[in-house]
């Protein structure tokens, strides 16, 4: 299995410039966590006195459930640690609460912060393995790999594909991450949305720009869809969610455009009748659920091997 | 043993039309874990391996915690998730949080909520294992089992027996959850407390209406007393707590109307002084810390039944 | 070795009155639990089937991360209850949550309180050995623990120190334990700090008071800061953040005038800027990320012997 080296080896701060010959063994190893999941035979003793701590600046149950999870079934000691409960409240800088966190012997950091870089800057001073959980505008690269886990699973490959990312685009460190991992599998991104949230700009080596859902559309193999959040709604950026829906949500006729059972995508949670409708997000092409589930399994793989490649003593 | 069957094989929804032969090994079973708990003994394999979800959409410290300590004694992975830390308040739908606890792989997940319904809404959507650890004005299934261990420790049986529920009952799912038991398991029960929260529409076979303590505890083997939410005070059903205590509070004097060495209960978190008397809370007859103590143990037993009651893979 | 014993063997309330042969013992255990941190070979079974409960009435998610970690480490099945989760809003006294935690069979009960002599009161009430994890303005016998840990690690000894502790020293329970340790193991401790925050009254046998920093300091071994409570600067005990930076802030000035290589400890979160200067907490003498980590060591060490003390059948 080739390593899970260069620049990445210690921390996974984001999938910017990793190779296939980098993701796909990693998807291989969640592949078979997701087996062990399904059978509850996962080894308890990958991560046995390990610490691995969660630390969230930014409240997000979902994710930070999935990252205890992962690390509590490969026996390592999780801890919890969200911004309202921490000294930072109390004026305490944020390298002075990584300079703690070092000291109290973590062998794994999982942050997540509103602000870009800061997994980065944490990783600059600590021991521990850092696991960026979301960052800013920035990257959010267990998502895209969750995601890319459940495209091979049923696509059976990576390369070649139309991947259709929609929505608001521009805050999204889900799109970005998911633009980095596509486009350097071979696959060619489309991004969709009104031209608020989706600037030219974006154009880049493999990523084409659509602002029309029905153009965008044409012809894909995956339909991710974006969250909007709220507070997207009442900015100036969109006129109205039912606006919104109107125009960029999608729907079964809007899904036909796309190639017969191209997947259905969203990194949840989703809001129903706002970005997609319901019939869509139950239908037998949404693969929601199975991101979710694969999830689990791609930071159990992500965990172990960050940890292996790093003796204790 | 005879099994935990019937309809209520795999979710842990409500005692309603349950019967003695599946209350009784039950409590059995409850009985050996407060055995294994008392000499620190529990075997840590038997939740080994499975995913608990105490998924909290009301507060209660109490039984999260009771519930928590049952799984990981077990040797469960116990995550905790409450309502205000959730995507809940993102907008997400209860039936969406039920589908991502579910594609985590979760085995059992335990569920407070402040509508009557919702976790039975959660079991037919879900895999896991479902037990209701209070629904609205519905169920609260393991706090009428708890108490059914505790009487059945002091009085032998949980057949023949005069048992007054006083207090606050049509608002209570701990009221409903005892009757159904209680009643099912041949005992009567009285229902204790003034025309505004006991209503004569609860009458029904086994079961009897008092609107005054001296009469209603007059002879009965057990007094259970209800916690009086603070927001009844307010609301106009009763006058003030004050006066609450004066007519409906048990203090030692309308005590000793009950059959000698009766037992006195409470759910828990008492109101000193509102609808219970001190000195009958710490007195010799109150079995109040015991009930704290079996609610650990009779958790165990829901655990640890509905797991083997379904092979993991 | 010696044994933790006297008054203190169940509990760990406070540490006035322990003697040499007390302190030193404990410390030792906990230097081996600082070797085993590094290594990640801490037996597991040494706290297994052991129940603690954090119990946080003040909020500290350093302290409390520290003994969660220290629990899950050896093992314990760890519970954290905060005080805004609690029945304590519900009404529920201290006295009743205390029976309760007990009747959960809980081993070890670690308790923050705003109130002096809280944990001392519950201590009488359960059968759970009570650690004060800090009590108002009375004791935080861990810190002082790990503080001395730490000295002892770098001066060799506890005896025949000079010691300066600087500061809000009248509110501190961390200046208090820590006067109890150091005189009681024959070392002289210089309170340092402003009449408002130093008053004289708290002179006694071992310890002398300063108002003026560059004569407390002079030829002291350690310069031990307290961090100034955001509140005390709103109260009109000092007259400004700034202010008190100036007269008794620490900066590698004054630093010249302790001992060569005198230590700098601060027991976190740092106010940098107020009490303290930047570069002199990330200076070579600072030992205030040993601290953190000396921190856990202490507590495996304190929850080990507190519950080797105990059979547990």
């Amino acid at each position: 299995m080739a390593s899970f080296s260069g620049r990445h080896t210690r921390h996974l701060l984001g999938l910017e410039g990793m190779t296939p010959d980098q993701i796909e063994p990693l998807l291989d190893l969640a592949e078979s966590y997701a087996l062990l999941n399904r059978s509850r035979k996962v080894p308890r003793d990958v991560l046995r006195g390990r610490t691995l701590i969660n630390l969230f600046f930014e409240d997000s149950t979902r994710t930070r459930t999935s990252f205890e999870l992962a690390g509590k079934r490969l026996g390592a000691d999780v801890i919890n640690m969200s911004v309202a409960q921490s000294s930072v409240n109390k004026g305490e800088t944020l390298l002075d609460t990584a300079a703690t966190l070092n000291a109290m012997r973590t062998d794994l950091l999982v942050v997540r912060h509103s602000q870009s870089g800061a997994p980065a800057l944490l990783a600059q001073k600590v021991e521990a393995s850092v696991v960026n959980a979301g960052d800013g505008m920035h990257e959010h690269p267990t998502q895209a790999l969750l995601d890319a886990l459940t495209i091979r699973r049923h696509l059976g490959t990576l390369a070649g594909l139309k991947v259709a990312i929609c929505g608001d685009v521009s805050h999204s460190r889900v799109a970005r991450s998911n633009i980095f991992l596509l486009t350097g599998m071979g696959s060619t991104v489309r991004l969709v949305g009104p031209p608020t949230l989706v600037p030219g700009a974006m154009k880049q080596r493999g990523v084409e720009i659509f602002h029309n859902m029905e153009e965008g559309l044409q012809d894909v193999d995956v339909v991710m869809m974006l969250r909007l959040q709220r507070e997207r709604m009442s900015s100036g950026l969109i006129p109205s969610a039912r606006e919104y829906f109107r125009f960029f949500g999608l729907d079964q006729r809007r899904l036909q455009l796309a190639r017969k059972n191209a997947l259905v995508m969203h990194p949840g949670p989703m809001n129903r009748g706002v970005e997609i409708d319901s019939l869509v997000a139950d239908s037998s092409q949404s693969v929601i659920q199975e991101q979710v589930e694969m999830g689990v399994a791609v930071r159990m793989a992500v965990l172990d091997r960050l940890t292996r490649s790093r003796p204790a003593a």
